[in-house]
C-alpha cells in the first residue's frame, strides 16, 4: 500500500493510506455467505484500483453475521488468495468478548489493522466509558501488531469518536491507535482530525471528501462506492501522489456523480444490485434483514442513473 | 404467574402479566459473569415481589455479553433453582444467527417467552425489513412453544416498533406473538396497542406507568426499578387485581418515588450500587464497558436519596 507522505505527518511511523473498498458480502439466496463471490468481488476490487478492503465495515453488513460467520468471511478472503496486509476488517461489536475474539483472530492472521465501531447499543454513553471500552479490548488483546482504526459513524453507530477521546487512546496505546474513519460526512471533523493529530491516519468515509481529505493531511478514504468505482477513486489518489491538482479535480468530479447515483437509493442493496446486473448472477441481490433488496423500479432507476454518469465497471477477472 | 384478565383481553388465549424485573447481572471484578450473586439475586427477587424476570435486557447488559455468555446465563440461573417459566429473557441481537441461537435456547429451556430487540445497528430501516428480521428468527426456531414479547425501546435501539409492524407479525405469527416491552416512556403509545391489539400483553418499561397500563388494557411491567422495588410493584399489581384502587394508587406514589430516585443516576450502574450496599459486596458495583461504575460521590447521593423516600430493601434470603 502506498505510504502516508502529507506535510502535515511528522511521525516516524508511517501510516497505510490509500483507496480501501468498504466490501460488500455477498450472500446465497438463503442469506448465507457466497464465499466464491466474496473471494472473487475481493480479488477483482484489488485489481481494479483498490489499496485495500474493509471488508465487515457498514456496507458489509458485519453486524448482521455472527463472529463465527465473521471469521469464516476473513478466512475465506486469505485463502481465496487475498493478501492480508490488504485487509483492514470490521471487528468492533456491541460486546467486548466478540470484540475481542475478531480483533485478535485479524491481527493473528497478519491484517493490516482493524476498524472498530464503539460498543454501540447504550446511547449517551461517556468517553470514560467508551475508553474503558477500547482499552480493555486492546489490553486483551495484548499484541504489539496491532493497528486500530476507529470508526466514527455517529449516523449509524449513534456513538461518535470524540477528539478527545481520541487524544487520550493515542497518549495511552501510541502506534496502536493507527487512524479513524470517519464517515459522519461532517468535513470539518475529518479535516480537523487529520489536522490535530500528527501521524493520525484519517480516512473519509465519504467519496466526495478524498481529494480535499487528502489535500488537508488525511491519508484516503474507506467507502462503499469504491465497490463499483474504486478504479475512479484510485484515479483521484494517483493523481494527489504525482502532484497534479487538474487530474485529481478531474477524476473527483467523476467519482462524485457515480456517488450521487449510488447514494439515491439504499447503499448497500443498490451495490449489490449493481454487481447482480455486472455479473449476471442474482443472487447478488440478496441482503440480510433488516435491509431490503431493491425492487424492480428501484434497480432500474439506479441502472439508468449509474448508466447516464457514463461509469462503466471495470470487466470481471 | 398471575393471568391477564383485563376486559380489553378478548383472545381465548391468556397472556401472562404481572411485575418482572429487567434482572441485573452481577459482575466479578474482572468483568466475568457473578454466577453465585446471580442467582442470589433472581432468587431473591422472585421471593419479594417479582412474578417473573426479564434477565439479560438493557438494564442487565445484555448486549455486553458474547451469545456464550447469555446462554450460560440463562443456564445459570436456571440451576440454580429459578424456575424457567417465570423467565423471559432478552435474545435480540443484531444478527439473525445469534437471535436464533439465544431464542432457540430460551424455548428449550423451558423460558416463558422472550423479549426481542429488532436488529439494531442499521438506522432508518423500514417494516418490511423489521418484518423480515422477525419472520427469519421466527422460521427458523420454527417451535410452536415460542413466545415473542417485541421490544420497543426507540431511544436505545434507535429502531421502533410501529402498530403496523405489530399488526403485520400478529396476522402472520397468532399465538407466537406474545407481547411488547414499551421502554419509550410515550404512555399513549403502550395504551394504545393495549387497546388496538387485544391478546397482545402490553407491558410497561417505566414503573410510573404501571397503574395506568393495567387500568387501561396492559398486563404488567418489566422494568429495572424492580430489581430495588419489585416488592412496591407488586402491591400495585396484587391492588389492581383485588380491585382496590386506591391501594392501587397509594402503592404507585410510592413505587414512583423510587423510581424518580434511582434515575437520577446512571441506571444499571446505579442499580448495582445499591444492591452494593444492601449485600456488602462491593464487587456488585461492576458494569461492562461502555458503562461506569457511579464514582463515590454519585454513590453517596443516590444512597441519601434512596433513603429519603423510606424504602427499605427486603431481607436477603
Amino acid at each position: 500500500m502506498p505510504v502516508n507522505s502529507t506535510p502535515q505527518d511528522s511521525s516516524s511511523e508511517s501510516t497505510p493510506g490509500g483507496v480501501f473498498a468498504a466490501a460488500l458480502t455477498p450472500l446465497n439466496p438463503d442469506l448465507s455467505i457466497n464465499r466464491a463471490a466474496l473471494v472473487g468481488h475481493c480479488r477483482w476490487l484489488l485489481e481494479n484500483g483498490c489499496d485495500g478492503l474493509a471488508v465487515l465495515g457498514t456496507t458489509g453488513e458485519a453486524n448482521s453475521f455472527s463472529v463465527e460467520e465473521r471469521i469464516d468471511v476473513l478466512d475465506t478472503v486469505i485463502a481465496g488468495g487475498v493478501p492480508a496486509d490488504t485487509l483492514i476488517p470490521g471487528t468492533g461489536c456491541c460486546s467486548i468478548p466478540d470484540t475481542v475474539a475478531l480483533t485478535r483472530h485479524a491481527v493473528e492472521s497478519g491484517a493490516a489493522g482493524v476498524l472498530m465501531l464503539p460498543p454501540f447499543y447504550y446511547k449517551g454513553v461517556s468517553d470514560d466509558g467508551l475508553f474503558a471500552a477500547y482499552s480493555e479490548v486492546i489490553d486483551r488483546v495484548g499484541d504489539d501488531r496491532l493497528r486500530v482504526y476507529l470508526y466514527h459513524f455517529p449516523q449509524m453507530s449513534a456513538t461518535p469518536i470524540s477528539y478527545d477521546l481520541i487524544e487520550r487512546l493515542l497518549t495511552r496505546y501510541p502506534g496502536v491507535i493507527a487512524g479513524m474513519k470517519d464517515s459522519s460526512g461532517d468535513y470539518a471533523n475529518m479535516a480537523g482530525a487529520a489536522k490535530r493529530f500528527p501521524g493520525f491516519g484519517v480516512l473519509s468515509g465519504s467519496d466526495e471528501f478524498l481529494s480535499p481529505l487528502l489535500r488537508d493531511g488525511g491519508v484516503g478514504c474507506i467507502t462503499a462506492v469504491a465497490n463499483i468505482a474504486g478504479n475512479l477513486a484510485a484515479d483521484v489518489y494517483a493523481a494527489w501522489r504525482s502532484n497534479d491538482g487538474t487530474a485529481m479535480d478531474a477524476a473527483q468530479q467523476k467519482l462524485n456523480a457515480v456517488r450521487e447515483a449510488a447514494c439515491a437509493y439504499p447503499l448497500s442493496a443498490g451495490l449489490k444490485d449493481i454487481m447482480a446486473g455486472h455479473t449476471g448472477d442474482k443472487s447478488w441481490r440478496t441482503v440480510r434483514p433488516p435491509l431490503v433488496a431493491l425492487d424492480a423500479a428501484q434497480s432500474a432507476g439506479l441502472a439508468a442513473r449509474l448508466e447516464a454518469t457514463g461509469h462503466i465497471l471495470p470487466p470481471l477477472g
